[in-house]
């Protein structure tokens, strides 16, 4: 049936990848993902789809999933992201494996919104079952060497705390409503938008100042003292110290000059609890990075442990990576006996050439040519 | 959000895969893979999601395809299959390319049916541009290759034409309705529907002798001769002269063994045209390999070109290998102080090792325990 409109057409938000294109994809990933095994993480994968109530995304992100109903009428969605779903596979097949685990995955993410891209690659790692500072650490340095090894330039991580502005909420009983406005806010850096909040709040002025002065607490682990300076609360007083071991650590791991503290930092989902961070590459408004730690995700699951990760977007990496044409065959094999031709390209192949055979009759002239278009690099004319 | 029912487990037909479960299918993958490239085939990839009026489906497949909504409200299908959404690249943005094409891909494919997996791995290949009968025993030999590498013994690949039973329908005449009952019963060799379908058909004895004979032609050369003096037909003449060549170049490959004719083969989806082919493993009841010649989908796409090719069905084909303990890491570090424990991780690692640290203060007798239940090789404590 002759296809017109739509159906010569590729879905918004979609992208073909060409030989030269899936090259580059595939070389990112594979050598991230040899340096997640040298840190002993092992790969797990997850379905596309997922029921829609294990992946019981945040009320704000629901508007960006892809649903839809099986053939049994329940609702399906196609994974926004993994780390959901990973909780949900080693809650039930793994539960009885050694935690802390050290898993990864490479797999495609959907997300039904207006950017660019509806359909990318994430590439990423879970550590679970582990509260110490030192795995906040571990996946934070592993996220800095995983960009630093393809060899992206001028890469910055920022790292701040879920604990900061939880703690400031907690203390000061700010109405819950408030604290959803704010947060999104403050995620979206829209300082407009934080002003107007504060204002409505009704909170003490000192939390109100602190609120107003939290994405400008980027820095060096200076601002620690400074934020302790503005507020002693408890609370917020354990986030700072925490944050102080993991900066500390950092630089043990050889990566601290790659990572500010950032204070504003609060991650779009809503399931990080603890130290949070992003990596962004110049050229790129939106972080290539993203991930932190999420305490409270496997009780939700029924098997209650600490955990932290993080997730490259990778799809939205490839265009700041040049295309190579891609490798051409060894021989072009051509002649005017079939029996001969096939003879001569099944010995080249079990001697390891790539051999492409041509399939009509050629001249010289045309098997030159071919070789010329196609970057291969030898004819070989049998009789 | 605390998980009940649903949301704790994995939706129907999808599955989990374990880290030597994925080990499995990416070496399987990889193994493929490379020859596919040794026979000069490049990769590809097309997205998951397809506009329905891309993928248009055979109108008895449609009820299995998992169908939704965009934003922009457009229905988009998840690819139930790559042979289209290829076409649909090929002729957009690679139509510009030097035909003959060698393309191969690695994706997942979506079936919303009621069987066993409704998601599952394929690897396959599509020669474009070429209407020799050498293209179609190129990729059926490439076909057995792929199969036998992985090591499976007792395969058995059948090749048949659909040309024999289209033709014997255009120079009967026969009723389109009839025709394509009669299509399906013979796809499913269900032969009480194919015999009651051949009685109501009114069709001339003779004809209605060679459908029942139709799925009992199976076996070497000497069926092509049995069919031509059942039906000296000029459609059914030129569909058994392409077989006995096809099938004597696989001989010139070297996998004629392997291969048997049977003309009551008749694929499942409706745009092959030519030489069809299909893979089986034992123990399995329906074909792993799916393959053949559609040299009228191109045509949809507004630029005609002949083609072949072939998916294997390398999701259901996992259960065939045994799982092997994943390699643990080379060493596990451990001891008291993070500053010394990081350090040796790292310069382990700058060795090309694969280092696990250990998280929290463990005595030798937990590292040692640790060593033995993750497979580590070595423990190394540090002070």
């Amino acid at each position: 049936m002759l296809r017109t409109n739509l159906g010569l057409r590729i879905p918004k938000g979609m992208r073909d990848l060409l030989p030269e294109e899936i090259a580059v994809q595939e070389g990112l990933e594979e050598k991230i993902l040899t340096l997640f095994r040298q840190w002993s993480y092992q790969k797990v994968l997850t379905p596309t789809l997922e029921y829609s109530a294990c992946v019981q995304p945040d009320v704000e992100q629901e508007d960006s999933l892809y649903k839809f109903f099986d053939r049994e009428g329940r609702i399906l969605t196609l994974r926004p992201e993994l780390t959901i779903p990973i909780a949900r596979l080693v809650s039930t097949r793994m539960r009885g494996g050694e935690f802390p685990l050290r898993l990864c995955y490479g797999a495609d993410v959907y997300r039904n919104t207006t950017v660019r891209h509806r359909e990318f690659r994430q590439v990423g790692v879970e550590l679970v079952g582990s509260d110490q500072e030192l795995a906040d650490a571990e996946v934070i340095a592993l996220a800095v060497e995983a960009i630093a090894g393809l060899g992206l330039d001028n890469y910055q991580f920022n790292l701040g705390h879920m604990g900061i502005f939880s703690g400031l909420m907690l203390e000061a009983g700010v109405d819950e409503g408030i604290q959803t406005q704010l947060e999104e806010a403050l995620a979206r850096k829209d300082m407009v938008g934080v002003e107007s909040c504060v204002i409505q709040s009704g909170l003490p002025g000192r939390v109100q100042e602190l609120l107003l002065r939290l994405p400008h607490f980027h820095g060096g682990e200076e601002i620690l003292d400074e934020v302790l300076a503005w507020s002693e609360r408890p609370a917020i007083r354990e986030a700072v110290e925490s944050l102080r071991r993991i900066y500390q650590y950092l630089n043990y791991f050889g990566v601290q000059a790659n990572v500010s503290l950032d204070l504003g930092i609060l991650r779009g989902f809503s399931y990080y609890t603890g130290a949070v961070f992003e990596g962004y590459v110049p050229g790129m408004g939106f972080p290539v990075v993203e991930g932190g730690r999420y305490d409270a995700l496997y009780g939700d699951f029924g098997i209650p442990q600490p955990a932290t990760g993080f997730a490259i977007h990778l799809g939205n990496l490839l265009e700041q990576f040049p295309l190579s044409a891609v490798k051409g065959s060894d021989v072009l094999v051509y002649g005017s006996d079939a029996k001969q031709i096939i003879s001569q390209c099944q010995a080249l192949r079990s001697q390891g050439k790539r051999v492409e055979m041509a399939l009509g009759v050629l001249g010289e002239d045309e098997a030159q040519k071919i070789m010329l278009q196609k970057n291969i690099k030898q004819i070989l004319y049998v009789e």
